[in-house]
């Protein structure tokens, strides 16, 4: 398909399209002509992609590009394209910010005492500390037993997350990785609003609270 | 204290305090001479919120300024500034992105199927659709089952969140419901990558997956 017809089909002007051929974000497409080239269903859903990461997860265009070369890494190095892919969307904030509160080691620790086993160089546990220290800073030290609750929520998801990754065929692996990273992040975080409302709702109509279902 | 104590103790250069102050996110010290301005233990809190809100919850200008507003309402119109707070940190998305994909109705029949009593209107009805539709772009339509994993985690840490609200003096549940809502989000985001990887190191070791403790 010529790029006009691309560009409608993705929901994107042809201008952005054409950003994303410069900035290499999309594969070059089939050059047929001085002046036109040909795209193909791949070129339709690696925009699709893009635009899932850029307007529901919020990355930038560098780490979306880290993304696609995982993507493109897969066929050769699937446990490096997958770790390129979680290490590729942490650490979405700007270098020294919070800096003096940071205590990876203080997240390591609290970490090790859910039982868990993460690399001490892990990204994540420099996202956590940050979090912490921010909470602190306003006053509200988190305590372990609210730690540890939403420890228990992130593991119920985590545990049926590296189940979906893991079943998924070998060519899917790194998008299905991404998607659990980034677009099923998004799910919860408006899940954990709307339960909110309804908890709201629930307690000022004085009905009990729902029970918490069994893994 | 001086505004150059202000901004060292906060962090801060001066001139981002000054432009603070310009742009209303802080409220004016008291005007000691034509050239100073005394602040006290209430600006330094306040940079202090602004700081985790805009770091680590990356909230804009705009939507901190909402949270603020309610902080100030919250002595007159407590349930209209809890209210705010919740809204406020809802639809962090251009306009008209992913629009032609986007289905609040289905998301609201998918929360009423979870038992749930949400407002039709919610803004977070359009968050969970959006991250939706993403999820089909890219050809990984969620399972209701999947959908139910994901709720039930939701639902366990809102539980606790909705406590700590109402648990809170009348002073403080503003700022508490806030930092529920945008920093206890940053929490659940990185336990959520670090159980992930926990669960993938635990995988390969071949140590059995551990349990989930019942609610």
């Amino acid at each position: 398909m010529r790029i006009s017809q691309l560009s409608e089909q993705a929901g994107l002007p042809v201008g952005t399209v054409k950003f994303y051929l410069r900035t290499g974000l999309l594969q070059p497409g089939v050059v047929v002509s001085a002046t036109q080239a040909e795209y193909d269903e791949a070129h339709l859903a690696r925009l699709r992609l893009i635009r899932a990461l850029l307007e529901v997860g919020h990355l930038s265009h560098a780490e979306i590009l880290k993304v696609l070369e995982a993507l493109d890494l897969s066929g050769s190095d699937l446990p490096g394209a997958l770790q390129q892919v979680h290490r590729s969307t942490a650490g979405r904030h700007p270098e020294g910010a919070l800096d003096g509160a940071l205590d990876p080691a203080a997240a390591a620790s609290l970490v090790s005492d859910l039982g868990w086993q993460v690399d001490g160089d892990s990204p994540y546990l420099v996202e956590l500390a940050r979090a912490v220290a921010a909470l602190e800073s306003v006053g509200l030290a988190p305590s372990r037993e609210r730690l540890r609750v939403y420890a228990e929520s992130a593991a119920h998801v985590a545990r049926h997350d590296v189940a979906w990754v893991r079943s998924a065929a070998d060519d899917d692996k790194v998008l299905v990785s991404t998607a659990s990273a980034v677009l099923w992040e998004a799910v919860l975080n408006a899940l954990r609003q709307l339960a909110n409302e309804h908890q709201e709702a629930r307690q000022d109509s004085g009905v009990p609270a729902p029970r918490m279902p069994a893994p």
